[in-house]
């Protein structure tokens, strides 16, 4: 009999979404092996849905989502579906109502992956993003006046509350202390955006007190995406606001090797809440149902998925798995389809066990 | 007899500024030869004026600079100021105040220029990014509440008018439209800043009416920044919010060669202002005094100078200039002083008149 059971709710999504999932669920097995009992419930939201329904994410279904686990996504979205819909209606509002504060992107060069920056080593890019992730500029707030007049006015408002910006930073000081370097790096624009760059500064300051061995700077969010390029080695963890972390950690799948092994956990540390695993990609309409998409980034978000649920060593594995699988790629070259590589990962994960 | 003459503000600033903007001069007189009579007036503004007055910019100096025909400014900036007291209070607040709403900011590989992307060449990478300079999330709106205590709130508010966006928008499509390749990119995050986005948004479509010769395409700032690394030939001319083109811009900067070559135009298209032309680079403070800065970037931004003020041929033989020297440098290598940079590239601008 399995030791722990875990009770997990699958949104496959859109576009190559179910395709990525169903090899992440396979990798999940194949690392639960015996010691864990993985339960799945599949829940059918996206451009789909809403098409058939007009419903983005029903309340009933928030409700059961909110008794899970954890939650694996693929990805939505749909050239079909007005910008915005699904992604304000589903992905940030269940960012939002299950306190995702803080959003985990690790940035990492595997041995092997080709970066399109010369020169680079696994050596130099080894970072851990952690991204605000239930306010700041994606509070939704703001409005339009005179709309489609000369004299229209369009506002959108960044709204930080100390309590949103202590917890993360706070998350994120524990993350650093934990890493060899220890060191974190505050990304705002605190010289322009004053009002909430000084909040985030004096929050890092007072937290910082409490971890002595964790050295901090600063740096505006311009030279990061800079320094992503040509001084990459320059950051450990880095704190930042949501959409600073979202623009960042895209330069940082970039020169990872790109949007395919992208991981994010949408995390709530407390548990309070299920977190939300989902490779950065998005739904990828273009290529979708060719079996051509890189399940690598959801399954490196199962990795963080079970770091998270308390399985370390479960999560060694396959990320260990992916680094094998990665080094074999470039050797071998070869195309395989999604599910071969999925096979194949789900092959060495269970070797490894 | 010169057959024109400029009236030039010049301030110099803090750290490399004065270094940078001496080599700029240089190049200038050299590219005027006998035809334009370069009258300067030089401006002490910057950190070492704050530090002697507590002034960073008086009404009255505001109003000097109003009568000049443009500014050529090197960099203020210096870690003995607080964050933001230089920047808000002279470099914006002259962005505002003289409607520099097109700044300007050409992102292209020059031959022989060793950029940190694999593989990529001088083809690859030619844009021209349009960033509006004079609202959106850096109008300073916003504030804070509850300050100190656990529940304090600190917003910061993005202002877009139709006004604003729409001027901007129109200046990107002429410059599009005198581009070979005709294609213009909105940048922002439409799925997200809602309001602001969709107003972006409804600018391109109908501005786009007039300009039937220009494609049109639209990208989301996290993708954008993304593809600045590995898909950079996707870009022709990109229009963007404030914040956005700041950052993209940086990124622009790093595959290209770096801060060091990096031009910009704080540009006032009708000329009711001076237009202001500065290095994208600050006053880096760590290498100032000692002549090794690249006063390129200056020497670029002069020749965006000499493009507006209707002298598009002196500003190709200053790019010539340019170009030419970065072969050489390529070529040859050796360390040059920052005054040997500006004494060669002058002596070629010289050579071609
Ligand atoms: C789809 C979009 C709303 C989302 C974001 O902006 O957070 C995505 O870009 C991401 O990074 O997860
Ligand atoms: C110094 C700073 C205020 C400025 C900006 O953010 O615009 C700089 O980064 C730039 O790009 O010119």
């Amino acid at each position: 009999m399995a030791a722990r059971s875990v009770n997990l709710a699958v949104i496959p999504g859109d576009g190559i979404g179910p395709e990525v999932v169903a090899e992440g669920l396979k990798v999940l097995a194949a690392a639960a092996g015996d010691d864990l009992a993985v339960g799945t419930t599949e829940y059918d939201l996206g451009a789909r849905r809403y098409h058939a329904s007009g419903e983005v994410l029903p309340d009933a279904v928030e409700a059961e989502l909110r008794g899970h686990d954890a939650i694996l996504l693929g990805a939505v979205g749909d050239p079909s579906v007005p910008s915005g819909v699904l992604e304000r209606g589903l992905l940030l509002r269940l960012r939002f109502a299950f306190a995702h504060y803080a959003n985990l992107r690790p940035v990492k060069l595997y041995p092997g992956v080709a970066t399109p920056l010369a020169d680079r080593t696994p050596e130099d890019i080894d970072m851990l993003v952690v991204r605000e992730g239930t306010e700041g500029p994606y509070a939704g707030m703001g409005g339009v006046m005179r709309k489609g007049t000369p004299d229209e006015i369009a506002t959108q408002d960044s709204v930080n509350t100390r309590m949103g910006v202590e917890r993360v930073v706070r998350y994120a000081f524990a993350k650093a202390a934990e890493r060899p370097r220890r060191h974190l790096t505050l990304v705002h624009k605190d010289n322009v955006l004053s009002y909430a760059g000084d909040l985030w500064q004096r929050t890092v300051r007072a937290v910082g007190a409490e971890y002595p061995q964790v050295t901090v700077d600063y740096c505006h969010v311009d030279a990061a995406a800079m320094f992503f390029v040509n001084r990459p080695e320059r950051f450990d963890v880095i704190v930042t606001d949501n959409l600073f972390g979202d623009i960042i950690t895209d330069i940082g799948a970039a020169v990872t090797g790109g949007i395919g092994l992208a991981a994010s956990g949408n995390v709530n540390p407390e548990g309070d809440f299920p977190s939300m695993f989902e490779p950065v990609h998005g739904s990828a309409p273009d290529i979708a149902g060719q079996g051509v998409a890189d399940p690598t980034a959801t399954v490196l978000s199962v990795a963080l998925m079970l770091e998270h649920l308390g399985l370390p060593a479960a999560a060694r594995r396959v990320e260990a798995a992916v680094a094998e699988d990665l080094q074999v790629r470039a050797k071998e070259g070869g195309e395989r389809t999604t599910a071969q590589i999925g096979d194949d990962l789900a092959g060495r994960v269970a070797g490894q066990g």
